[in-house]
């Protein structure tokens, strides 16, 4: 399917102000490829206290074969929705949202939407995220003078990682925070920009996801100096450093449940769901009993967590520690349970407490399945999440390996691990499939909230990308994942082609030393190259987006702002595709990255040819939007 | 399109338990057609606390070529939404939910939706609805004895509707409720037994929505004693009465208003949104100065019209009034505006009211829009509104005229009305696109909630379906609304086939003395066979839909139960259609209305042939269920 359709998003070409107040007017704007009509008019509907609102759009001129239209828009919510409405000469009406073209009535949920609250950290769109597991990336020679934690089940870091309970989580290789310091040149070289820890609190566990305080980091990883450490000389080479909280439980040994187990009437009751009245039962992360899950009715517990001069939150952003931000986990899940949903309440709270701290802070919330409830602006800055990228990723580029797998519990299966999914594997999709549910997925989040969705391959809780797939095919998966809108993440192990089938077995220790393999050689150099990509075009980060060709093995789109276009060719099979005439303006293309060949048809479409799989990026002149009329 | 399709409702059918309590396991039920697989797993997928859960659903047997599979669902949240997932022994995934079968992921909005609320009251599903619009439906002879109100522009029976302000408001026919009472005969004789009546509180205008008190019944239509009296007479015949209430704003004469406007620091100037210091200015609907909006912020707001012992909710639905139950106007804006959204707390709160007062009492939101948003059981039964039926249907249906048509303002225009949307007119959609919208507009509803939405040709706030009808399709139009799922509603006036270009000048006087006119006797008999239909075959309330075919001219679908299935063909065009082999079971078919063909081909698959526009229904044996296995 090649496509030459009006379009709409809502990055800056198309919105004149991505941060609004509330009663400013917002001038939006609609291309329509000429041709596409006549038009009797072009209007557009928005939904201010849900009562419809409309606008007559106005044409302010052409060019590169496309009509452009403005319309103004008046922000009545802070979420505030609107779509496009296209009325042709002939009578046959046409809507324009966020899930494309539509010719009948839309629903509000797919609406373009405006964001009346502060603007995310401006260098959002910049970042390139680096994913980091302490336990396995580095161990700095500190490290050997720590005793071993109680909890933990020693291993080398040469030593498989254990899929079977108990050392799936205390199986401990010992990497540290100086570890991370001792790598930094590592990510320098690889020009990433932000580095994500998984959780450095106390706790018992490899993963740390059981905190037993939030207040100290755990002197297992070298204790608040070495935190320190690692931040002053990540930003000593331009690499910010978010954390990870959770907002949703504890572990059973943390000290505000310890003083409560048991002990009706401690002060810190209030903070759990006991479920008895001597303190004993109680309500948990999936009724995991080390994971006590808070109550955030309980505004003490907000107060220390969130919003106190020193809450939990504030300590960890201010100096000396200076965070820039935060990762939280189960977000989905935090403050709900059965009647009672408090999520939104929190995830404000937490918002607008970091933005006073430091309006420069990410905030992003883990929601591993569909997030748009829960991402309209008014919390999470973006979303750690799978099925607008990485799932759909997997279901078209995998090729499952038939083998035999072990369980949390030790049980053989042959199923490949699918994000915990009981499909019975790992899906077969088309690249038509992807794009459907990219486009599924994406279609109820504002614009600006979805450049915050991290775009990994795959995290600390999932398979690892490489596992399932064959080398030709990860070029197109890293390539999208830098080019599509979105956070782009490397977790930690992917730039040497590390392996491990679930999410315990892709905390893979770090194969330091392995850099001159030549197939380790052969992916850092990928990785660099398209991390650079990323980088050296900013448009990727806040460019529009525009579908231009999609078909079952095939997909082409271009990032475009003012200042340049990218255009994007990623195939599974070979590729020969001429775009619709018009689809790009005239002018020099310029190879980036990937062997595909850019050229134009005698009628002047564009064409690209590719032997798949096949990633590839051409640079293009900006967008020439025709200045408003009178 | 002929359709076979595993499928799933919220109808008894396929739930164990519509009205679930929290924790309450809840079986639902799964029909596969016999070849559709062979299939690896059946599975549901629900998300509690935003976090997935799965079951596996076991097959309990198989009847008429369908495979049955049943899976415990433990209802987690007040809305559970839950969907199937289908693993094909091949490896393919499919996921079913309200808006059909996907290959990819789908949405938490379209899930199948569980609800651990109150159930609705029992007569939902058997009610036909008559609107009534005071002024214009009968004046009775006491009327005469009254004096024409002061702000009125008095009309005869037989005067024209005047489109224009102020006559638009202003004029009056003097209607009155012993004109209804003299008329329930015809109500009865029409089969209808639910009586819906915009305002009959005090104001200064036709409609009465500017109500100047909320505490007593307008003298003008004969005061509470009147109201009494019809609704003493209308149960008398087996019919309920609710009532229109403005829960967004009252009229600028309201006693509560005039006592707080320029009197800053009167005690229910918090009930609404003065703007000023001195009480003068004021936020009201849509600008318009005579409708000030509540401020629902406001805790004795709160008690006076809803909670108090004698609130306006409570009075009316309490004897001697005993009405039973309310649409609420302006559903949709009630407690928003702008940064601020009370929607969720008020329409709780008036539905919790309203359940401990009469648990037989309805509660209908007016949400003209998309109203998925509102309607997930927390507040209103259903809503009046119009995408998910009303409007496709005049789509799909409507031919409209070529004539010059003048606004409120007095302006000519040649765009005919369509309800408010300036998209040049009527649109002209296939059977398939009224169908998408169809499902577009209630995927997001559970299904109970669906049972409630209103199913209305027309309104008093819309113009006349039958303006813009040929006859032909009438019994298309008015057969649908009484066989979909909702309450089906004749606005009175369309059983005698008055027109009425917009929502001012439906409001036409009803043209008593017409009833043996040839049109008007084949219309109303058209009414009565169809409400009849409605009447007696239960399943039409509140049975299954499976939709059997679809294409561009022609609609089959059934409505199933264990006691009956109703078979319905709906065509704009002329029809020969057979049906995919095994879509419906052997058995006696009984033709109940229309003049359609229904027969076998020679591979036993049900044809049904009609010269169109039809509108025809069989009566076939209801659904067997084999008995859970073990």
């Amino acid at each position: 399917m090649t496509l030459l359709l009006p379009h709409h998003d809502g990055s800056p070409l198309y919105v004149s102000n991505a941060a609004p107040d509330l009663g400013d007017i917002v001038t939006v704007r609609l291309r329509v490829p000429q041709g596409y009509g006549p038009l009797h008019a072009v209007r557009t509907r928005s939904n201010p206290d849900n009562e419809p609102q409309w606008t007559d759009a106005v044409m302010t001129g052409s060019s590169d074969g496309w009509d452009w239209w403005d319309a103004p828009v008046t922000v009545g919510n802070r979420r505030h929705g609107y779509r496009w409405l296209l009325v042709h000469e002939d009578g046959r009406v046409e809507w324009l949202n966020q899930a494309g073209i539509h010719d009948i009535e839309t629903r509000d949920t797919d609406d373009f939407a405006l964001v009346a609250r502060p603007a995310p950290p401006s260098w959002m769109t910049d970042a390139v995220m680096y994913q980091v597991f302490p336990d396995r990336f580095a161990r700095s020679a500190r490290a050997d003078e720590r005793p071993t934690p109680e909890w933990a089940i020693p291993a080398a870091w040469d030593e498989p990682v254990d899929p079977v309970l108990p050392g799936r989580s205390q199986q401990f290789y010992g990497g540290d925070l100086d570890g991370i310091v001792d790598k930094l040149d590592h990510l320098v070289g690889l020009g990433v920009n932000l580095l994500y820890l998984t959780p450095v609190f106390p706790a018992r566990s490899n993963h740390r996801y059981d905190a037993s305080s939030f207040l100290s980091i755990d002197p297992v990883v070298g204790g608040d100096d070495a935190y320190v450490r690692l931040i002053e000389a990540a930003h000593a080479r331009g690499i910010r450093v978010i954390g990870d909280l959770t907002l949703n439980h504890s572990g059973d040994a943390h000290e505000w449940f310890r003083s409560a187990l048991g002990s009706p009437g401690a002060p810190t009751e209030e903070f759990y769901y006991f479920t008895d009245d001597d303190n004993t039962t109680y309500e948990s992360w999936l009724g995991t009993p080390t994971l006590p899950k808070f109550n955030w009715a309980s505004a003490r517990l907000r107060d220390v967590f969130v919003t106190d001069a020193d809450s939990v939150v504030a300590r960890w952003l201010k100096p000396p520690f200076s965070t820039d931000g935060w990762r939280i986990d189960v977000a989905n899940m935090t403050g709900r349970l059965g009647d009672v949903d408090l999520n939104a309440e929190v995830r404000s709270l937490l918002r607008e407490t970091m933005h006073a701290i430091n309006p420069d802070a990410l905030l992003v919330g883990e929601i591993t399945n569909d997030a748009s409830g829960d991402l309209q602006g008014d919390g999470w800055h973006g979303a750690m999440t799978y099925p607008s990228f990485t799932r759909p990723l997997w279901g078209w580029l995998a090729e499952p390996r038939n083998e035999t797998y072990l369980t949390a519990q030790g049980e053989e299966t042959n199923e490949p691990w699918f994000f915990g999914q009981p499909i019975g594997g790992i899906p077969r999709f088309t690249a038509r499939q992807f794009v459907d549910a990219v486009v599924r997925f994406t279609a109820g989040i504002p614009w600006r909230v979805r450049l915050g969705n991290m775009q990994p391959l795959d995290t600390h809780d999932t398979g690892r990308f490489a596992t399932h797939a064959p080398d030709a095919v990860i070029p197109v998966a890293v390539g999208l994942s830098m080019t599509l809108p979105g956070i782009p993440v490397v977790f930690a192990g992917d730039e040497f082609g590390v392996e491990g089938i679930d999410g315990e077995l892709s905390r893979t220790p770090m194969p330091w030393g392995s850099e001159n393999h030549p197939d380790v050689a052969a992916r850092l150099a990928l990785y660099r190259s398209l991390v650079e990509l990323r980088r050296r075009h900013p448009v990727l980060g806040s460019g529009g987006l525009r579908w231009l060709h999609v078909d079952d093995e095939t997909i082409i789109f271009v990032r475009e702002s003012v200042d340049e276009s990218v255009l994007v060719l990623a195939t599974r099979g070979d590729a020969d595709v001429s775009l619709a005439v018009g689809a790009l303006a005239d002018g020099d293309a310029r190879r980036l990255v990937g062997d595909a060949v850019l050229d134009r048809t005698a009628d002047g479409a564009h064409r690209l040819v590719a032997t798949g799989p096949a990633f590839a990026t051409w640079s293009l002149p900006g967008v020439a939007v025709p200045a408003k009329a009178g």
